[in-house]
């Protein structure tokens, strides 16, 4: 039986979603606390990893047990094994054929920056940018990046990958006191990608760069015309829509 | 020459404001890095204590230097010697019979609750709730503990405490997207008061007390018909005014 879980978690002491040998992740603690109610090993299958420090409000992942479960009891029981920064906010029956990653239709983000004075309060949950930023230019910049394209300059390359064509359908930027959020709506993204693409608006909206030339980094297809990665703290895998 | 500091703190991994033998306190970091600066013991008085886990928005202290500064390099220089968790926002020459406690005219506090579901990310910035609460009550019930009264019932006695007379300006409550924000502004507040208030307004939320009863908890002078004590992770001290 396939089941389906959301959970939301606070990335800020791990090494990322994703299970790797001696590292803390949330994968880990999640099967951990699998492996006690079950006495088997189970694997979980996301929709995709977020890295080191980053957070999730609706993460998604399917996983196999052998037998049905309560899923109220199922819910309950996985999260009073782990830790207080990860929580499963729903359990679900679904169909075997369902798949976590590959039945991905819509992925959603947002990154927060800080553009007034450090807040030590947020320092892990909004990027402490601490400068202005010119928001209007970052909103003009932004819409060079809808729709399809290569992103290739927005990722990490690498040899075994061939597709870098993804679509954004949407990125919302708004400011409200002193912290702007940008929303990315789009049908999948690379590694980094969200964090290299603020990073570019980050340029924009301090005048390094100017709107338009968000046009030739994309054509480029090469990774050191965007700019620097964006911090991990300020982003958060918003939602997975199937 | 006398200075006054305006500094924010996360307080979760601090054993509170105030110095004590053999804890992590916010005082222990600051007076750490004004004798690194100073090559003296400096102690620093503040508008008032904050206890454990609890944060501060805009706290103030004064301290004495028998020197003149540069302010912009002085509050630099106690910012690079301070953990990240706290930071130094205004610093400023007073007068040298300025007090930063005695001369307090108000204080502000707020108490931030989550009536949603449980929000690992933000368990350490609000206070997990978890369940409705009846807002008009609370809202009802906290015109009661406006004006001037003896709070004994909402403090721990303590037999050296001769006055127990304090005022509430007002009052304010708010619900937004499942978070209840509630704001205390008065002439000054006693150990635990605030967390003690938002205890029993909670408890009137939860229709387990009516607002009225308001009246005869301060009336008792007796802690214990004030209801438990509210979890510390959601207070800040927002504000002091002199």
């Amino acid at each position: 039986m396939r089941y389906l879980i959301t959970f939301s978690y606070d990335g800020t002491l791990y090494n990322g979603y994703q299970k790797q040998p001696n590292k803390n992740t949330i994968q880990d603690k999640i099967e951990e606390a699998l492996y006690k109610i079950t006495n088997k090993k189970i694997t979980i299958h996301s929709s995709g990893r977020t890295d080191s420090k980053v957070h999730a409000i609706n993460q998604k992942a399917h996983f196999d047990l052998d037998k049905e479960y309560d899923l109220y009891k199922l819910q309950k029981g996985i999260n009073s094994l782990i830790p207080n920064d990860i929580y499963i906010k729903d359990i679900k029956v679904v169909k075997d054929n369902f798949h976590a990653r590959f039945n991905v239709k819509k992925k959603i983000y947002i990154y927060k920056l800080n553009v007034g004075i450090y807040n030590p309060i947020d320092r892990n949950y909004i990027y402490q940018y601490n400068k202005e930023l010119d928001v209007n230019k970052m909103i003009e910049a932004s819409n060079y990046l809808l729709g399809e394209h290569n992103f290739k300059a927005f990722t990490k390359t690498d040899i075994t990958k061939e597709d870098y064509i993804r679509t954004i359908y949407k990125i919302n930027i708004k400011e409200k006191n002193n912290i702007i959020t940008i929303e990315f709506i789009g049908n999948g993204f690379l590694r980094y990608m969200v964090r290299n693409m603020v990073g570019t608006l980050i340029s924009v909206g301090e005048n390094k760069l100017n709107p338009k030339d968000i046009i030739h980094i994309l054509k480029s297809e090469d990774r050191r015309f965007a700019s620097k990665t964006a911090n991990p703290e300020g982003l958060y895998l918003k939602d997975v829509k199937y």
